[in-house]
């Protein structure tokens, strides 16, 4: 059987798992691609670094040369996070003639363009299904199976840590902080979790995506976004008790033409599919022209999924399906938008709204008019009695009806400039 | 920008979806090909009969020499439903050197290898994602997304009339007849619904995922099926009282290396993914050994999804990636199988059964007795008191824990020959 040398660069916790699946389950991916796949290289920084991996005698080295420098090593699995070295060291794969295959999602999203122009300046491919959602094949849908559609909005958990954290404060009934500490003793969030929890993983995730399905030009920077790591176990309890439950999500969706795009904690009602992703999950809702709704979901991270993504993109990269992807579809460039964002201000929804207020006469009328004069019509509203220990303030619960992101913006600003009102506010988007 | 002329043979439902994604949006799969799709040429058997499609001028004949001898057709659409002339036109297409998209599942599930043999001597390529599950990209997600991992499992629904009419039943409170009456109604069934609820048209798509996802060399007829369509409504409600739905599940599972394979009615636990499918919808839950489980959900027939699956692999098609997977992956043939189908009576799992029997003593411990002879263990019992106008027949409803088909199969044709024992008795699998 013809056999492609493949190597790898980056042995952390992927980087094993896809030495594990070339290296044990050989026949697999010869089965699947015609070929074997043979690992001739392996290069990381540091050889004396202990791994969880076996790797066959001589195959592993601190020398990018030895991959670089053997013109039969065709395809690269680029397993390295950060920015740098990782953007340096693609460059150096690419511009040596190697196709390359990565899961670096920040590194995409950061300097994709320039990435990806170079790749087609150099006639050569850069695969990256593992970059978004890990085990779900979200990108090749989008790229390729969904090609015959307009996508029309994309609805997505992309990070399984915070996804992780909001299923255990609602199930077990306990804080952020305690929720978060339950996720890194179990490996689920990493030493410092700020990217997971801040939104940036998301939002760099959700970049990609949309560069795919709208020809988007955004940097992930300008996507509005905010993160779990404020959220309140109050708010939690007020969704359950309207139907809901708050969800990290992602939106990309097209508006008169514009593209809507956003991160942020979510009221998304109960019995919806992306309400019922539990645990460490990733799920992505996809509406095309054609297709209708098309809902996966999977792990969304972890060793194995992520590895099963960067193998498949590297047999689609030996049997030669990325290249022709890659130079049919524009996928991703410096060039032109094919679409425009939309104005933050300008996207609309419906809101929850939350307000720490005095409890005396008249507060609920001064509220009501700061909505009203912003054009907010109010859908309900929860007051409960204040508890014994607390009787001077009270949580005021308001759900509105269609309303922009500008409108209940300047809403909350004027209300929580009230001198009834404490600070606390909280406002965020919901999702029937 | 290049031109790839492609054309469609059969211009039904499916049919006229692909004419208008082709002729309508021209722009949009130019941008996904990287060349324009030109649809030269749409072949039917009666150009008289009224469409609900308007075609340019001169683009419509009854002659299929104006495909076959066209040199610059290099791919077409083969929407022709049943077996013949369809088998015989397909043959015609690949003979001619052109390259064949379908959505005919029947066709492929019982000539499948006889097809896929020729196509590949002639070194030409069938496409048919539209054949399994519509619009969710199922073909290319095991064909292709999910290369690197041995496939586990797949338990799907994938009949949108059969879930329609099992949903109908379970929300209005309505009899299997009334549900697939207002199934017909409403366009989801059609006036012959036979190979829709009878469990055939679900065999045919499990049978094409199982030679894809295992290698295995099924012919449809020999998968153990059942349909719906001797659905009793009382076993809905015991079900719901056990906290399940039944629905209509495609199962193909390796157990100790041998291939579990079968389509019945079955009690799926509320909460779970499958037990979520709500109408006409399609899913399919996938586990791979690295990837872990994957779940898809969408519309599994229509119109539109459908062509949208079919304008995808024509996309792929024409731009050269169907050629390289067909090429690569061995494809169905009649070639040795991977896997040996498991003894239907040595697969397991837990069983739901229904047995009506006269209200007297004794009748309880002889049931209970057989099934103990049979290496049964009950898990629970639901036997409520009998209504005042039928005091003499009660049913008596068992859950098994784990046993085999073959043992509760024996068991229930003996308990069916107890005196005590009416006709009517009832066995289903259970899917936790």
């Amino acid at each position: 059987m013809e056999k492609t040398k493949v190597a790898i660069v980056g042995l952390g916790t992927v980087g094993s798992g896809v030495a594990k699946l070339l290296l044990d389950y050989g026949d697999r991916t010869a089965r699947h691609a015609g070929r074997t796949l043979w690992l001739e290289q392996v290069v990381v920084r540091d050889v004396t670094k202990p791994r969880d991996c076996e790797l066959p005698e001589g195959l592993l080295s601190a020398d990018l040369a030895r991959i670089t420098s053997d013109p039969e090593i065709t395809a690269v699995a680029h397993l390295l996070g950060g920015l740098e070295p990782a953007r340096t060291i693609m460059l150096a794969l690419l511009e040596s003639g190697k196709d390359v295959v990565t899961a670096n999602k920040a590194l995409l999203a950061e300097h994709g363009p320039e990435l990806f122009d170079r790749a087609r300046e150099l006639g050569r491919s850069i695969a990256f299904e593992a970059s978004v959602a890990g085990g779900i094949p979200i990108i090749a849908a989008i790229s390729q199976c969904l090609s015959a559609n307009q996508i029309l909005s994309l609805n997505a958990i992309l990070n399984g840590t915070s996804n992780f954290v909001l299923t255990q404060m609602e199930e077990q009934g306990i804080s952020y902080a305690e929720a978060l500490a339950a996720a890194q003793r179990r490996g689920y969030a990493e030493a410092d979790p700020t990217m997971d929890v801040d939104g940036t993983d998301t939002a760099q995730k959700l970049a990609i995506l949309a560069h795919l399905a709208f020809g988007a030009r955004v940097h992930w920077r300008d996507i509005p976004r905010q993160g779990i790591d404020t959220l309140d176990f109050a708010d939690m309890m007020y969704a359950k008790e309207l139907g809901y439950r708050i969800k990290l999500l992602a939106v990309a969706e097209l508006v008169n033409g514009d593209l809507e795009l956003h991160v942020s904690p979510t009221l998304v009602r109960c019995g919806t599919p992306l309400a019922e992703v539990r645990s460490a999950y990733n799920a992505i809702s996809v509406v095309g022209d054609a297709v209708g709704r098309v809902f996966f979901h999977g792990l969304g991270a972890g060793q194995m999924p992520t590895a099963s993504a960067v193998v498949a993109d590297l047999i689609d990269t030996v049997v030669g399906r990325t290249a022709i992807t890659f130079r049919t579809l524009e996928l991703w460039s410096q060039r032109e938008a094919l679409v425009a964002s939309r104005e933050h201000d300008r996207t609309a929804g419906r809101f929850y709204m939350r307000f720490q207020v005095a409890d005396r006469p008249g507060v609920m009328s001064e509220i009501t008019g700061v909505l009203g004069r912003q054009g907010i019509s109010i859908a309900s509203v929860i007051q409960h009695e204040a508890a014994e220990t607390d009787r001077d303030v009270v949580p005021l619960v308001i759900m509105t009806h269609h309303a922009t992101e500008g409108a209940t913006r300047r809403a909350k600003e004027e209300i929580d400039r009230l001198p009834a009102v404490r600070p606390g506010s909280v406002r965020m988007r919901v999702r029937d």
